[in-house]
């Protein structure tokens, strides 16, 4: 059974300074910790209702509905929590589409973003250091497992941006509409805040800026939600290139 | 200055029932209840802890912010409250693009999608019967004024597609590239449930089976968010004929 000291350990990891000091970080849910099971994450630990559904190759620890609810991020437990250590720093490749994110704060749009990265086979995923935690419960949870196949760096922005060896395309509402651009084969979206945008600084280093054209006959929505504009500008990249391979 | 029963009547209507019975839902923050009142809604009443900014057309009621606490879905009341009619229902036109849903259960995603078909000027949003109700508190607040702009109609779905004068194409993982489909000039995307899809009955009502492909190596990822396969639906809908007009 699960000791006192290991849920206070979990609960810890709740807060970012925690998970570093730590090393570790938690995922909950049976399909979110197969995931990171078949991925390269290393498991600290497993605790479950229901450990057989788990196999008998990992080696888990048998926890208690009430005792789960105590550590758990969701107001309904899933009866199932993993620990992970955070994994090494990896090196970022140029040689496809990126997704660079600049001031992003809200974990339900990180974790978004990091599923649509997943599903459109973009690989490495750039953060500005002021951007949530990927880290966070919420963004795992969110992500559903896709944390575990896409690679989330944080970064001094302005100077990734400054070094970016591809072309810089920013998405902003003064941009040139996205279905008449002629767009690289390789590149980085970079997609701002969800109340200010761009910021001024990433403003100066974009080779191009691109917007999603607006329809109807009041043109009075403000913008669209950050997660909704990546998906049509990924969904766009592939589908430029996706006769070419 | 606010009464009792005007604090009790506006907290009952967090409940549909109580929506349905008094004929009236309400709107949160400076901006959204800004484009209601610019929109054909009827206001009912308006309680403001800085009753000017709305300007001195409007009458409205002081109120206090600890009052306002007690009525608020918000963690972090805006300090404006506004009580609308519910609209009269409207007819659908099919004259363009419609969107259906099919069971969609989280306020967020439908507070997003109706966002996305003011962006995109979709001007008919089609509920199926167990659809979230789209006055509830947090759609109106994920919509972000965009539902003053969009008809959402609930229908019994199956009755509503057998007799749809339009191509029903239905979003599922198993149809024909979207990037390889030949869309119509009108017709309806419908979206089914967060967790289990389109039901069989409105598969055995669809035109056209389209899918949005998946990219990448793996290829682990279940399913995109709803919200987000609309908006990838929608952009590229209007992509196509966007040269036409």
């Amino acid at each position: 059974m699960v000791t006192k000291n290991e849920l206070k350990l979990a609960k810890s990891l709740h807060q970012k300074k925690h998970r570093i000091q730590e090393n570790s970080f938690f995922v909950e849910g049976e399909k979110s910790i197969k995931e990171f099971l078949a991925s390269s994450f290393e498991l600290k630990a497993l605790y479950s209702v229901q450990l057989e559904i788990f196999g008998s190759i990992v080696q888990g620890v048998s926890i208690t509905f009430s005792d789960l609810k105590t550590i758990s991020a969701l107001t309904n437990p899933s009866g199932h929590f993993a620990i992970f250590s955070l994994p090494e720093p990896q090196e970022i490749a140029y040689n496809d589409f990126l997704v660079g994110l600049d001031s992003i704060r809200d974990p339900g749009n990180l974790g978004t973003i990091i599923r649509l990265c997943d599903w459109f086979g973009i690989r490495d995923l750039v953060c500005s250091k002021d951007t949530v935690d990927c880290f966070n419960p919420k963004v795992v949870q969110s992500s559903m497992g896709s944390l575990s196949r896409v690679g989330v760096h944080y970064v001094d922005f302005d100077s990734f941006l400054a070094a970016c060896p591809v072309p810089v395309l920013g998405a902003d509402m003064n941009g040139v509409s996205i279905y008449e651009t002629l767009l690289p084969k390789q590149g980085i979206w970079v997609l701002g805040n969800e109340s200010t945008g761009l910021s001024e600084a990433t403003q100066q280093r974009l080779s191009q800026t691109v917007s999603i054209p607006r329809f109807g006959v009041t043109q009075q929505t403000e913008s669209l939600n950050v997660a909704t504009a990546t998906a049509i500008l990924l969904s766009e990249t592939r589908r430029t290139f996706a006769n070419e391979t």
